[in-house]
Order: C-alpha cells, then sequence, then structure tokens
C-alpha cells in the first residue's frame, strides 16, 4: 500500500496552497467517476509569487534550469489541487497525461527539458506505474499573465 | 428540469449555423456513449463572417473586449455543433474541458480575459454544474485563416 | 473483418520504427480499457533524421506541402506506436482526436494544411468510420529540437 502523504514528506515536498481560477471556470471538472481534467495550471510559488518571463538563454530570456524549475513549481501546485479535490492522494491511480506550454523565445527549442521538471516530480512523488504519463510539450511566444510555463494534466482516479 | 433552448431563447441567443470540418476530419468525434470530443472552432457569426487579427492592443491588435467578443462568436458555433450532433441540448451533461488559444502580439498577456468569452457564454447557458468546466487559455503568434481565437472542447453527455 | 498490416502493404506504407520518449514521461499511457493517450509525436523519418524548421514560404521557410508531409510523417509514428503498443492495429477502434502544432512563421496563416498530412494518413489507413477523428491544428513560433510540426492523439481501443 502506497502513501503519498508520507512520501511528500519524505521527499520534504511542501505542497503550496491549491490555486484557485482566474475567471469563471473550474480549478478540476470530474468527468466521471474516474477521470479528472485540470485546468492549466502556472507556478505560483509557497509564497504565492508567479514565476514569469520568457525561456530562452541565447536571447536574454531564463535559462532551461530555471525553466524546469518553473515547470516543477507548476507541477506541485497540481499536486496540490487534486489534494484538495480527492481529500486523499492515494486515490490517484494514473497521471494519464501532462500537456505543457513554455513560453519561449523563437530560437529556444528546448521546452521538453524544461517540461521534465513536472514529469520529473509525477514520477518522484508517483513512482511507476501511476506516475508514467503520457506527454505533449510545446513553446509558444506568449502565456497569459506573462508565466513561464503552463501544464494542464488528465488524472485517473480510483473508483470508489 | 432545464429546457436549453427555451434558454437560449430567453437569453436571446441565436446559434449560427453548425460550422464544418476545413478538412479531412469530422467536427465531432464521439468516443463512446457519453464523451464527445469538439474540434477546434474558429469564430464565425451569424453572417458568415470569420473574426480575424492578432490580439494586443498595446501594438497595434484587436482589444480584449474585440477577443472576449470573438471567444463568445466561437462558444456560439460549439454549442451549435453540439446542437447538431446530439439533437436536443439537454443531453449536454458536463461541459468538462475548454482549451482555446489565442492568436496575439507577443507583448500581450492576458489571454485568459479573452477566452473568459466562452467560459462565460458556457455558464449563462447552462449554468452550474453543467456549465462549470475545467479550463486552459494559452497564446500562440499565428492561428489558421488568422482566425482571432481556438477553442475546442471535450463533453460529457448523458446517457440514453 | 478488417486487416490494417494487409492495408498497409497494399497501399505501400513501411511504417518506422517506434519512437521512444525523449525524456521521463511514457509515448503512450492508457488510461483504461479503451482509451489510450498518445504523446506528442515528432516526424522522424525510416532513416531516423527528423524533419526540421519552421513552416512559411512567405519568409523564406518551408513550403505547405513539406509542411504536409512532415505531418504525415509524424502520422506514421504515431501509427508505428499504435502497433507496438497494441500488437495487433485491428484493436484500434476510433481514432478520436488528433492535436497537431505547426512550427511556424507569424505570417503563415495555413496551419490546417500541413496537419491534413496526417489526417489524410489516417483516413487512408483506418478508412471511415474509425480514422474519422475530431481535430484542432494552432501554430507557434518554436517547437521542441525545431521539428516542424508536432501531434498528440486520442485513440479508443477495442475491449478485449
Amino acid at each position: 500500500m502506497v502513501h503519498i502523504e508520507a512520501k511528500l514528506d519524505s521527499l520534504n515536498i511542501v505542497l503550496p496552497p491549491p490555486p484557485t481560477p482566474k475567471a469563471n471556470y473550474d480549478i478540476v471538472c470530474r468527468a466521471d467517476d474516474n477521470m479528472l481534467y485540470v485546468s492549466g495550471h502556472l507556478p505560483i510559488t509557497q509564497e504565492g509569487e508567479l514565476l514569469t518571463g520568457v525561456v530562452g538563454p541565447a536571447s536574454g530570456g531564463k535559462t532551461i534550469e530555471e525553466g524546469y524549475h518553473a515547470a516543477r513549481v507548476t507541477g506541485l501546485n497540481i499536486v496540490s489541487t487534486l489534494k484538495k479535490a480527492l481529500g486523499d492522494l492515494d486515490d490517484v491511480e494514473q497521471i494519464v497525461k501532462l500537456f505543457g506550454i513554455v513560453n519561449s523565445t523563437t530560437d529556444f527549442k528546448e521546452q521538453h527539458k524544461v517540461i521534465d521538471g513536472c514529469s520529473d516530480l509525477m514520477m518522484e512523488i508517483f513512482g511507476k506505474p501511476v506516475g508514467y504519463h503520457a506527454r505533449s510539450a510545446i513553446g509558444t511566444n506568449t502565456l497569459p499573465l506573462d508565466t513561464s510555463v503552463e501544464i494542464e494534466a488528465i488524472i485517473r482516479v480510483k473508483s470508489k
């Protein structure tokens, strides 16, 4: 039996407060007993700071490491949302899919290494097979509130 | 019992004609008895005009209000597609997920306020909890046919 | 009874080797008995070459035809992944959804004609109704590894 909350403690991972929607939509939507759709999440730190700015060191933007960190923080926000929505993180049956968008200078071509910050976190917390997800990573020229990354997720939840 | 068609009348909402695919794909695909995937929709008005152009007033692009309107018109097209696909809009059990992409100048950072045009429409028509969806909003440097916004949707349908 | 493998032969379609994930995620994730989520795929040829570069002939980028070819090659990679994941391509019940992102110059507005390369392939191989999918096509200023297109998919699989 897995106890994800205990694992978070052993990894010294402290979840940020669960984020709230920025407008007239919900932070998650449960499609049925088993499938949870998680809205696009942003990298908001424990202290409430939004990590902003384009990634692309060759043009004066953030480094891959800074982008990776932003993706990890976004992942922590997603896990915080899951905890609030489910009560118990052990109810996660499968991280099915992540879709990550990186605010990028046009010459930056390593979005996959940025979104790894979120993928690696999911694997750290949930392990194989639960945390082993399908994924897409893309770049874009601009994101809401100038956030460095935005990530949405599809999660399979255990039947009650 | 809700009667969405009567609600559309009371809101003075007239649906545009249902759009058709621009190529070798379907405007919706039913994954199973309950889940309907809606292809990326464009803002086509009642009169058949496609609302085009980048959003970003600081660089000479459209205003947030114009973008919001385009997102609302896109939502009307999605609802028109649902009516054609389902026959009866009361068969919508849940607006599960919207994904909205805004044609944006690089300095424009308020894509969430643009996609609100579609989210607000879904809430107006379907109310809580049916219309209360998960959502992501992103920007991009260019979209097909220079459309101002493109929005896709996942819808849960009542079992027959 | 359809035999997709025989159809591939009759169409002279040779699948490339199944691609592998570029990082800490899986190339597909099975959400349940029936739904398969396919990670963002890239246009890797039979010879292992990644097709790169922005599409947008008016600004010195690739032509629509070159982009279309890249989308077709991406589709072949998706089918190769399905064959590896399922064993038998006849287990595909429905190509539910494609989401295609085109690496685009800002003046390029025909992403739908590029992603047709993948849609047309799915229709060639699986025909109606199995291959007839929902779809979105968007542009972006940059993609991982400078790939010309990236495409992800949702597939319904026959119950065993």
